[in-house]
């Protein structure tokens, strides 16, 4: 029965691992498709958001079988309701990517983000979906210091949000009101993604040891 | 053993009943403090945030008691694990009135909201804290029909949102590109929060039928 636990634990840790790079992919594609217009790229992310979705469900039901079956106490339990967490959070990451990409989709044959910003843009892409990457290999890892990594990563999405709406809201933007608007929406995305592996790599962080751990309010 | 396991069950139910009215009453409060610039009315909203968080984790901490204990299947373990859903999503309320108060007294002692746009955010307020009452309501009589309702209700969430999109994304828009850019983000709060309210209502179905129903692809 242990054996048939622990396989079953093991697959949870694939398929969460799996989530971690399909939301990384996701939003690295949805921040491309974003700043060159691409339709098809975006129209790609969005159409592949129902495999990440499927996952979620496999993996709650998954856990469900482990629960009803091998009735897991102590680590065991923290183990399977933790992955439960994991895979809702990793899906809203994904949802957050299609955002992203409906965004770009919406705007095409124009585009959402200014000159100005791309850079900006460019580089919430690049540290976000590092972040779920890193997510993915802590997953396998069961690494004990993952909460604090990403929270300090986050920061610097927290910085480059604010550079984002320090932007569009000072009174020298001169790219009009839809345009400050849209970026406002697009850089929540992206500090909202932050977030969502932050409280991943804390849970997971959690089966570890067994205490919440807050190096900061995250 | 089942009398300390239905004990622990009411217990939870109470709680998440609480949640409930506490969201209610935090994004009506946080609703007020908007419209009416009140410094004073934004901090307590902010300030009563960690009870929603405490109680969140209090049902966390039953949940896995009573896991750990009694070892529950079928229904009661979906139900069980359809608390722990449902109190992560109503702390996640409470957190985006809690956002709608952080407007209000960034702004202070300005107003964020221009006269034209008052009564489509106190329609934003007064429907989505209709909902996080009704999920109360929901939670204690374990009716079957709540997602559909709630999923109804949303539609009108979902008008009011668009409507104020529509309003700071016009080229007559003449509050400046920082009110569009702040107005969006608060207006997308409450459609999260009706969001939220949605997901929490398709699971207490889930919990009764074991089935999950998708009225429409909320």
């Amino acid at each position: 029965v242990r054996e048939t636990f622990h396989g079953g634990l093991r697959q949870l840790g694939i398929d969460l691992t799996s989530m971690c790079h399909h939301a990384a992919g996701a939003i690295r594609a949805a921040t491309e498709a974003l700043l060159t217009a691409d339709l098809a790229a975006a129209e790609q992310v969005l159409a592949e958001d129902a495999g990440l979705d499927a996952l979620r469900d496999r993996c709650e039901e998954q856990a469900h079988v482990l629960l009803a079956l091998q009735a897991p106490v102590a680590r065991d339990l923290r183990t399977v309701l933790a992955a439960v967490y994991c895979a809702d959070k990793i899906e809203r990451m994904g949802d957050l990517a299609a955002h992203i990409a409906d965004t770009a989709r919406f705007a095409y044959p124009g585009h959402v983000v200014p000159e100005s910003l791309t850079s900006v843009i460019a580089d919430l892409g690049s540290v976000t979906s590092a972040m779920a990457d890193r997510l993915g290999e802590l997953v396998s890892d069961h690494g004990p210091a993952g909460h604090a990594e990403l929270d300090h990563t986050d920061e610097t999405v927290d910085e480059l949000h604010a550079q984002i709406l320090t932007a569009v809201t000072r009174a020298s933007w001169e790219h009009g009101a839809a345009v400050a608007a849209r970026l406002a929406l697009v850089s929540r995305f992206y500090e909202r993604f932050g977030d969502q592996a932050v409280s991943v790599a804390k849970r997971l962080d959690f089966i570890v040891t067994g205490e919440v751990q807050s190096p900061s309010q995250a």
